[in-house]
């Protein structure tokens, strides 16, 4: 499989469903599987076979043998198109509860995720190192993104400082920012902003609680 | 605006979506605004018009004056569908770092969503209050459910124990889990699962970063 070039541009809620297409194969591998269908992916995930099978298109020539899919090229080509073969520097900005969380969070450093900085304007907490990260004073931020080749911002900043910490990092030059901070954030059209609003999933569970006894 | 009764069922889709509006909404009426229409609301988030007024369609028949829509009436609506026109009571299981920062966002305490009681295994935890919730002993989880009248479970224990915390919540009859360790965890059916997978948010930015001067 070559690189994307001249194939049609993944749409982000394919680039969704790889992500959990690529985790359910790092299990299969574990537990030794080597091949996999569409159909029985589909059933561990709740897909129909046919959206699973679309998705995977955007591989490129994924080969399917008579039993199905190969678990660990599958997964390869996955890793590939999501950019995560290779390791990702990110910084934290605010270290807080949900900061110090981030850091300890075991998903991000198993998918190449590297939190190589993190930062605070609270003078107490600077200096200080927290999970092998040393908090550093954020107005450093800039010249400690260049250093160490850092690629995506993390803000986990309280709400009403979050726009603030926006421009910062796009002032450095950081072109994906994920958002912690419940607040609207805006960024120039050529940076990549990804919001983690936890209110979200709650008011699906919330919507389905309110309705299941309708069905 | 009567209750669903007779209504379509809402997809999960908009279900999100219209979690968003309600956000934006609020934002909207903090700034004193009284009418936005599908146009401009689309825009401050990055949606068609046809969208906005299709997802709207399922709250019923949502006046729509020359200028659009008016905000206080649509954001009620909006909750009212989203069933967060009421409090729910939530229980947390672990309280390490996710779980403290989780017991601290103030997004959950803001949409309506109580987190009632706190559990843990570890007897150096237990009996200490944090943010005004008591952590209790993970074994009288099924009293304190029933006792508090709690509806919503949110896991925040390392991925090996997750399946098994799921499985001890869904015995206190606890219909909707919020599940944050990175782990698959099974529920039957008639139990709704929302699962915050936050590596899936950084794969959408590692992915961005991958392919964004290939357009």
């Amino acid at each position: 499989m070559t690189k994307l070039e001249g194939s049609k541009k993944v749409p982000e809620s394919t680039v969704k469903r790889l992500s959990v297409y690529s985790r359910a194969l790092a299990r299969l591998m574990e537990d030794g599987r080597k091949e996999i269908s569409s159909e029985a992916l589909g059933k561990k995930l709740g897909l129909s076979p046919d959206q699973i099978r679309k998705d995977i298109s955007y591989l490129g020539g994924m080969g399917i043998t008579g039993v199905g899919y190969d678990v660990r090229s599958l997964r390869e080509g996955i890793t590939r198109i999501l950019g995560t073969d290779r390791l990702w520097n990110a910084a934290l900005v605010g270290v807080g509860n949900l900061g110090s969380a981030l850091l300890a969070y075991p998903g991000f450093k198993s998918q190449g995720f590297h939190i190589m900085a993190a930062f605070d304007k609270d003078l107490l907490k600077v200096g200080k190192t927290w999970e092998n990260v040393k908090i550093e004073d954020a107005g450093k931020i800039c010249d400690i993104v260049r250093e160490r080749d850092i690629q995506i911002g993390i803000i986990a900043v309280p709400p009403e400082a979050a726009q603030e910490v926006a421009n910062l990092l796009v002032s450095c030059d950081i072109k994906a920012i994920l958002n912690f901070a419940p607040a609207w954030v805006n960024v120039p059209e050529d940076v990549k902003l990804e919001n983690v609003d936890l209110s979200v999933e709650l008011e699906i569970l919330s919507h389905f609680l309110t309705h299941r006894r309708e069905e």
